[in-house]
């Protein structure tokens, strides 16, 4: 019986390696900056080199080693391994067999996913989502993206593309999304969509303490929005409603359709926490039918920092039947 | 081996009760009134009697029946094989074990759904849906209910109501809907929301004909739209246009959420066709990802007349794994 897995999570921003033993526990961990601009093959050299320094740093042999989860902002065949698409990766990340790849360094039974699934595991089996058989996972950062989990099961799609929340319309005349459509939750509601309506208002006259929070307009975040709400902001209040409100929408009609127990919400702009779930509620409150409402707790994700190594950690916990 | 199934469709307007071979050939229907208003009990005893009935009527007897499969308009407990409730056969059928009752009369495997769901595995058994593993199948009639198929598995939900697309809120500021919110699909494109809104338009001075093709204004039905449609009524063919376009909305976030390999649109509207389709899949295609659409047709079901009966043989078939 071996004794340990790797985790991998390969963000956008940073590749956070960690060695765990078979319940989850990190061993040890390391973190380099991803440069996915320096290519493809060149990042998985430098993967396979974290993997040997985070095992040396542990005392972990590779033979005690059962396998390898990783995750990729992408979208991903988790059949053969393979990314077919990265927006956050770039070009070089198109049609990659990244299984195949590190098979070639390491002999070990490796299996990916996308970075939103692996999260979402991350829940099930370390966070908010345990012993849950039906559950949503949300991530409202950079975009909105999200994880369906009915009977146990990820549902995947047949492209393996389930979970896009975020392109949901609630606003069909609404502001442009980087998808093409119109409307999106995620064009009003990402973390740089809030940030858009908050400088929008204040360049039309609306006054607020959020310039001088964060020393100027150009650098006005999620994150001043949540300080400034604390602060009695009557601007950041007002966007904080409305933008609970719009996600209270999309989160009824999602809830309605699918019917979980747990409604999680993970990513950047969920650190505002009961400042927005309130609002969400809500409004899900007011749309949601009574039994789905009734049914379903609307909370905040566990794993925030380490979502994507846990996830990665949980995800090849889960496909080995070891957890 | 037994050699034939029993399907009973229990709808709210008549109960078609059907024996079948085990490849879903029809033997024998009868069909009545179904009379909920007479009690949950009665109509029990007059189920038996028309099983009794058909099973004479086809030269069966019960011991060469494997099984018997009913679909019921309500919030189903398929484990239980309670109906929890029914909007459509009223308050006797609330909390009622269905499959218990008939259990005391025919001790054979009965399986028992909703109405929707069934349908769904009419189509994926003997209609549009054969060979798919990802599908949703959405009903338009009175109301606008749907059934996800994700890897060959109906998708039920923690409280077994899954699927309730038709109160996806598209419109936030639109039309009051039967469920209590504003602006659900249903309250815009369901075949009582269309004859609403041709109305509501005729009654505000638009010239229209089909005043005449129905008979006067309170006749107008989704029916009368699709023949004012073929004969170029500009009233007929702008309502078309927009009940296509909200639908197309709805149907894109739909789309992007489960990524199904085919979604199949069934109910007293679909009859309506290309003449909608059209509009529908023109909306999809603006607002709905890549992949998804790319990978996704949108058709019209194969069941309509008999999408219940068909549904309740397909649904004990797979159920006791026949088929």
């Amino acid at each position: 019986m071996k004794s340990y897995v790797i985790g991998i999570d390969v963000g956008g921003t940073n590749i956070v390696t960690a060695v765990a033993d078979l319940k989850g526990n990190v061993i040890n961990k390391t973190k380099i900056p991803t440069e996915a601009k320096n290519g493809y093959k060149n990042t998985i050299v430098r993967i396979k080199e974290q993997v040997e320094k985070v095992l040396e740093l542990s005392g972990v042999t590779l033979s005690d080693v059962a396998g390898i989860g990783i995750g990729v902002p992408g979208l991903i065949d988790v059949e053969k391994g393979m990314c077919y698409f990265s927006g956050n990766l770039g070009d070089e990340w198109q049609n990659v067999n990244i299984k195949e790849d590190l098979k070639k360094f390491f002999d070990l039974p490796i299996f990916l996913d996308n970075d939103v699934n692996v999260a979402a595991l991350g829940e099930k089996y370390f966070g908010a989502a345990k012993n849950c058989k039906d559950f949503i996972y949300i991530t409202i950062g950079t975009g909105i993206g999200s994880a369906i989990v009915c009977d146990g099961k990820l549902i995947r799609g047949h492209r393996f593309c389930a979970g896009e929340f975020g392109h949901l319309t609630v606003d069909r005349n609404g502001p442009r999304c980087t998808c093409g459509n119109i409307g999106c939750i995620e064009a009003i509601a990402s973390a740089p969509a809030i940030a858009r309506r908050i400088k929008e208002k204040i360049n039309s006259g609306r006054k607020s303490i959020m310039v001088d929070l964060a020393g100027g307009i150009d650098n006005i975040t999620a994150k001043t929005l949540s300080e400034a709400f604390d602060k009695g902001d009557e601007l950041a209040i007002e966007i904080m409603k409305e933008t609970g409100e719009w996600l209270g929408i999309a989160i009824a009609g999602y809830i309605n359709i699918i019917n979980p127990e747990l409604f999680i919400i993970g990513g950047g702009v969920s650190r505002a926490g009961e400042r927005l779930l309130k609002y969400i509620r809500e409004e899900v409150n007011k749309r949601a039918m009574k039994v789905q409402k009734e049914s379903c707790r609307i909370i905040t994700a566990q794993q925030l920092d380490e979502a994507g190594m846990m996830g990665a950690i949980a995800a090849i916990l889960g496909y080995l039947n070891l957890i």
